[in-house]
């Protein structure tokens, strides 16, 4: 065995990989809890789904739990049964451990059929005929080494904002078209009951080509902030891909 | 639901897990391939078995694959197949997915029984009669913030330097006591076929109570490097469990 | 005696106070003159009182004097002597040692019963039926280090503002509902005599469950600034305290 | 009452007790547990004594507990009670407040007589026919803008380096003089119990009118180190004190 | 000689300076060379003239010249001349060196009479009855650093704003009274001969007690830039004296 | 041959250089694909032509390719086959590499007779009767390393701003006159068929003196951007160099 | 039209590119003066080269001719000639514009066949029975933004080291053979005359499989240093081709 | 007057400057306290002196005074008067303002006649047969913004290094020959008395064309430091004066 035939096999493989996900049933920006969560109901369903995440690794806010006590809590169990996370009772919530429920969702996101892109970055929309067709994106690395470089493109049928507070699809979108939003973008103050239920009810479509899940709801809706109780994300996320498969 | 219940619930689970986990069989130092594999297979075997893992993510240096094209490679099957993760052949090698890979086998490691602290960095080694009997261990972001504050102590029977390049824990040893390691540690250069050979051949003790695993290995014994191929990272994990195991 | 003793009895008692502390008759945000004044009233005349600091250590701008210059300065010794600070008499002026003060003040506010969390950082504010309920709090390291981790709750029947010249609590509170202050926060130029007046006089609720007290007061109402003379700031703390004592 | 009257007052008051400050019996490089308790009892016994600390605040590495967890552990209570410091018994332990715990220790220096001088930096040592006479000191605020700025001396009869695990006074004697200490300095791996007990009996003069005291000490007798238990910390620096009230 | 009798020489010479200097007549902030310009002719006018210069080295823009070729150039070489500096003639211009330029008139200007405190930095003004009464300073080492740490007072008859192109000043008191500039500070475009003209004709009072000289006048009032023509800085200084020796 | 002959020789003709360029027919601001290209047909049809460019290579955006991948794409290959650079078609595209492409446009600017002079970054613009009349430039270094250093002018005919998605030059008059861009700079969302064709057409005069070429067409008329493929980027650097070659 | 098709044009033909150039006859490490010019007359003479440079742009240390006046000097014209770059004679010397000799070097090395991969950073050295056979490298951008992730491998049957002053290939060779440079690497001080013909004459095989180029020789051989005059550049990358040409 | 007619005069003067100075009877390295005497008193003399200095502004460590304390002390005030400085005494010493000594020490240095590059910093030593020859320069903003653009020469008959405390550029004599400083570089404790009267008595050539003046001279002996008494670096800066004085 060769150093160079361990190069070649992965080079191969991931432009293989790359080429054959330039075009997709759906794109999801963020490998949050709601965005592998719509990726693993996506990709279920059938759909061709891609997920671009800035990070190299996967998982958003879910490690650390609260201030780095690594344990999550969620409402109701379903989910987290479904993708094989543990789950005890500790009154009328549920916790689990961050680092299993990461990784669960993530494994079983991939096993369902849909592609990861870590580190790769959104860094604009592709737009045409006032409808989003998809995403621009770049390598974060070259973005953290604030090189000057012109990033890719990878196409959309449905395009889903799941990069939590920040919005960052939206806020593209309010960067050029500061009307939509006369509020501006951001997640209220801290209420759990209400925003646990609103981020669920408002997760849709914001603009023709584009929903958000998960916090992006918040952020877009200026709905409450919840913390480390990583229920109404996953529902987000569940509804989000229920969405779009009726549409498909 | 109240706020503060769910911070009560995740600060009673986790101050539980770490109370539990403070004095143990093995503690493992580092979340990458060696020391997941070896978690794995320790915690499977009934061992009280903690991983401290000073990032807030799990996985090393598996994530990124080549250069960010991630796809990672092995020669034989065998362990990605036990821990359920999907392979292609590609002529001598076998290529699969690197979220795929970093998410099943912590996924696995953690269902077998492991705990794992991550954000958690070791410090420094506890030290007895000339033997290695634990880990001091620190909060990461307290280091990164740079701030001066003491750490706390996790004790282990054997604890395991699979902290990759650095071989961290072995470097404390060193530092202390250079004789050791009269040629410094550092794996050499790159030759992928005498590297798979021998990282596995040569894991095992280093000094009483502490053993090595992974690329750790490699940086003791001054081996060459490898690159992007896991198949000695997860044999040396697999056998420095199975060395540990008949030990207890 | 084991390592590991020392760890367990260390992790209990701060799990211990933590929860303990997750409720609270008041919570004060910022262990500088006038929050540590407050939190010393408050907690001597009997309530349950929480002061969350982002530094490691307390004292906010007391310990460097003017241009660290390492003295202060008060217009009446009554409180300093309260508190067991020693003063000397320089023209219509006391002044004494910056260290004295800031170790005394926070020495008798602990003795009288509040607890002190620091290198704990308000995030949000817990807001319910247009009341403000508690402080949404992390790790400061956490955000030093530039983590993207959960926070926890703390909730409170009366919260005070005692975070100095950002007045961060009321700046959370500007930032969603910018119609509050439409002039803004920040304190005015200098003009002690002005100043020293008025900080004690507009010290009160600015919203319901919300109060402030010593320099965010200042940075709410535009009054002057007044650099390293404390008096206004003792008294401020001292009259927030009374104030809440009474509605409890 | 005019704001260049403040200014006026702070400065003459500064200015007479750094001038005063200039020439002492002992100087303590350091105001963490073992410096403060060395301060207090040299200045309860009547010595002119100033404590240089370079941070703003005072406390040395109490402040954080364990891994931010701000409690701190003592075998015996004595010199806590002595300080006014509450306890709690856990185990074979004594638990305290670690903010407590701080301030008390520094008021209790500063009211017995000892003149504190925070955001002062130790730079170099002055050097005498043999004898260290005394501090080389300058703003620390200087020294972090990184500005070519001289400093300013300060004479001991006796100087104590209780800078804590740099050792820094005695690192500047090293840097000159690298014979003195062939096996380098830092103190060694965990191990409580011995660490314990020698950082009291080693504790004492290194080099004609240079002592050690706390962590110092194990730095230069390569001791282990001990986390977060302070009860040695605060022995040698009653016994650092001891032994130079008898010289004097 | 003792090392402390060095101390105590500069400590006391300094305080007595600062001491002095706390009450003037004019405060000029920046010794750039409309400031250096405006306390020659100020302290040779006999006015008790106080100059702040945020930096160790005083000279503003001066050192480097054009894109560090450290030539200068001016129209008129009349007050070159009179505080000693060589000129060559070159077609309508005369060019000096740089260095020669910022040492001559910094020289010139103590030699006058004039105290500088440099490493000074402006942080707010005083304010009294609608008028500016003084400044605000604190050691610029501070600032860096990022210290929280309280300022001073430094009070004049006469403020003089000669921070130049940030206005630093005026910028305070239109961040309080935005107002006053509802096109905001900032120079033009480049336009040497408007400026060379502009900046002279404009200086003069722009809030009671408040001046503004060199550079700071073409922010103030929006005229073009010059770049490294210092004619105008220094007609500038001696007309913003002249203005101010009037009213005294 | 001694050092300083080459330092001599090296000096006097970048002087030469310099002072022979400090006044131009035309001033172009980006050596990037639209500048080089105006810059190669300017100097081509005989205008004494000056290129400034804030790095120390030129190229711009053209070395990375999309995302690393060091491969560049245009429609048409007319203007890379007159430069020298070799093209492959894939479908309707033709593709470059990279390095050949940047190098070659730039030594064809250089040998065509364009001055081009690096490391040399535009400040401000000269403007004189309501006429853009060239550009105040400094040494790139000086403004990375944070000095306060003064510019030079370099006077310009026709200036073009060819600085790409920042359109510096026209930021600097929007600053000073924001009236005349309401909503703003910046180029719109991707969509490539639509930006090609219309950063040709609005390539233009901007205001009296100035032009825009290349990807600052985009921002300035809020088109959408392109990616990685550069005839359009061409295309406007020829046509602009049409436009001004007509006027001159 | 579509932006997917662009980004497919464009991966595939780099894909293309890097899997045809895994295997060669020639890397060179470092695009400067030595590398292009070895780059040239190797690809012309038919090998297959390859080079590899970190940064985004070609051309080393060329850009900025001397302290940023960018004009060469060599001694000889005939490289310059035959690559096409203008000359004047100055004395005994040859001037050239700086960006012109960058461009000219690059653009004939691609065009004689060279591939050039930048943003392509060696990171170690593929060595296999005691000779260099390739070298280990990845992602600048992944370095510089300090990400963990492995590299890829390039194989070669001669390896240069053109990496200029730090001699970075032999630097990894010398870090695990450190016996090989008892001296160390590095240049001595400047002395012209004496490197010019050094660095010519000592061009050549320095392990089995790996030349040395360039200001790398006198790293190596510890020969005095040149500063800005590339005659002994150029000849050393052209006798280095053909030392390997003689030997392919 | 035309904006290009300054920036001709300037380019133009400073290029006549730095031409007219590229060959030197000596060139001094820091224009500190010692740089600047030597400067003066050779200059005084007739001889063709530059002083280059890394910094924009001169003076060294004068400015700062103690600890920012802008007051500086000597013993004997000969130089002092000889150079225009006013001093005041206080009791064995001489005390005078840090501003106007740093200012007039510069201003008659150039009024002598010596030639000060500002922002020039020294890389490299002329090194021939055994001899220092001159001294290899750069741009200080180039290194500042760690750019990789060559030098330039500045030749001397003799070179003075009065870089103070670094001794830079007999640092960079030791890098290439360590055995000529077997106990390293650097200055002593703190000891006034021995520091002073041996500073002025090793002042003198270290190695053939090359001299060491003011704190550099502590360096290479290893002589005691002495804080911000300037007597001796003055007295030093005379005597390397007169001693190169009598050799040319």
């Amino acid at each position: 065995m060769k150093e160079i035939d361990i190069s070649r096999a992965i080079c191969e493989e991931y432009n293989r990989k790359l080429l054959e996900h330039l075009e997709n049933d759906v794109v999801i920006v963020g490998a949050g809890p709601a965005g592998l969560a719509a990726g693993y109901y996506l990709a279920k369903a059938g759909r061709k789904t891609t997920i671009v995440e800035k990070k190299l690794s996967i998982g958003g806010g879910i490690w650390g739990g609260a201030a780095g006590y690594n344990v999550i809590a969620v409402e109701d169990s379903d989910i987290l049964d479904e993708v094989g996370v543990s789950t005890e009772k500790k009154g009328d919530l549920y916790v689990a451990d961050a680092i299993e429920f990461a990784t669960a969702l993530a494994y079983k996101a991939k096993k369902a059929g849909a592609a990861i892109f870590n580190l790769t970055e959104a860094e604009d929309i592709i737009f045409k005929r006032d409808r989003v067709e998809g995403v621009v994106v770049n390598n974060t690395a070259i973005r953290m080494a604030a090189l000057h470089v012109d990033p890719f493109c990878i196409s959309s049928k449905y395009l889903i904002d799941a990069t939590g507070h920040p919005a960052e699809i939206v806020a593209m979108l309010k960067k050029r078209k500061p009307e939509l939003y006369p509020k501006g973008l951001g997640e209220s103050f801290m209420d759990v009951e209400t925003s646990e239920a609103g981020v669920v009810e408002k997760t849709g479509e914001v603009y023709p080509g584009l929903y958000v899940s998960g916090m992006s709801v918040c952020a877009v809706y200026n709905l409450p902030r919840m913390g480390p109780i990583f229920g109404g994300m996953l529902k987000s996320g569940k509804k989000v891909a229920e969405l779009i498969n009726e549409k498909i």
